[in-house]
């Protein structure tokens, strides 16, 4: 398997946390975002949308992380990275599609660069429209687990689902940016936790080797 | 069930194609979204993020239109809304998540609001934001048809699947603000002939008997 990623690219982390869970090895192609490479026509013809990542296997080109994540998790079933039951399953699911869709694509780089070339926006408002949807997100997702009695060591019970693995490369980025996470004691808690774990670390920005980054 | 929902949301709408497909009866509640009616506190106990839709079944509140859909079609497999083969079920749902991701978060009243009331921007600059989105979308959705040899009568095959469904009501909110799809050939394709199906038919907002709208 090839993974078109990029180091800092949440949706990329997502991926890698999935691999590393299953204990799939994989081969990284690092297209790096600050300098558009996934913007160049070798990359458009693998994934014309020029969006990290995309995993190539079998023949195939695979876009779209979650889609990505589903199709890890049916090729090699252990450990599971959905509940088996069908409220339980709708109900990380629609966690991972919190972040993945409601707060994520609001926060991009190039909603940002958008935001600054047509809108007349500067960095100070930039910031702003990042922290507000963030903020906006966490409280949702916050309450979500307050108001379940689903979570325990992780967002559903005690071992990580696609609901963590979106929700940890997301938090990552919200502390970089400056948010403080204690105003969300549970998705804290549960972030601490996920981090603690091979899988989520060795996927972490910041920890990944040369070539990958 | 029970849907809470509003005829013009986008997202409600895909649930109703896909609970129409099923041929499953179910109940609408309607939160009036040009009065904020889904931010009121009764249905923000029933969903924290105040977003449409969310299907109350069997005791459980379920949110996030994809992780509804997948439930539907996994509580009455037939016909199912997905294929069965593993790259192929990758292919559709990056497909809807092109749509429910990429695009949709990024076109809603919410993010409308925020462009004018923070971000100071017009009317003439907010529909600029709606319609560069929507394009660059769109291109990206017609690249992925016109790179595949998958599509048929729809998205993926002769039958409708989840790329459908997040498709069709994104492709009437483009048209409601002034997008031809003449320009995506293959999209305006599949739209048409999607809109010939009665499940498709009867879920469109103009559609709607009083008290669904």
């Amino acid at each position: 398997m090839k993974l078109h990623a990029y180091g800092r690219s949440s949706a990329s982390f997502r991926v890698r946390i999935a691999l590393n869970l299953k204990g799939l090895s994989y081969e990284t192609v690092s297209h790096d975002l600050t300098r558009d490479e996934q913007r160049d026509s070798h990359y458009l013809s693998v994934n014309p949308q020029g969006l990290l990542p995309a995993l190539e296997d079998d023949g195939a080109v695979l876009t779209q992380s979650l889609a990505i994540i589903e199709y890890i998790d049916a090729k090699k079933p252990e450990p599971p990275l959905l509940p088996r039951e069908q409220l339980a399953r709708a109900r990380v699911r629609a966690l991972a599609q919190l972040i993945a869709a409601d707060t994520h694509p609001l926060v991009t780089k190039r909603v940002a660069q958008r935001l600054r070339d047509d809108c007349g926006q500067d960095e100070q408002a930039v910031q702003r429209w990042r922290l507000h949807w963030l903020h906006v997100s966490f409280r949702a997702f916050e309450t979500h687990l307050a108001t379940s009695a689903e979570d325990g060591r992780f967002c559903h019970g005690g071992s990580p689902t696609i609901a963590d693995i979106a929700l940890v490369p997301q938090a990552v980025v919200a502390e970089q940016l400056g948010i403080s996470l204690n105003a969300y004691p549970l998705i804290s808690r549960i972030v601490e936790g996920c981090l603690q774990l091979p899988a989520f670390q060795d996927a972490h920005p910041d920890n990944l080797g040369r070539g990958e980054a």
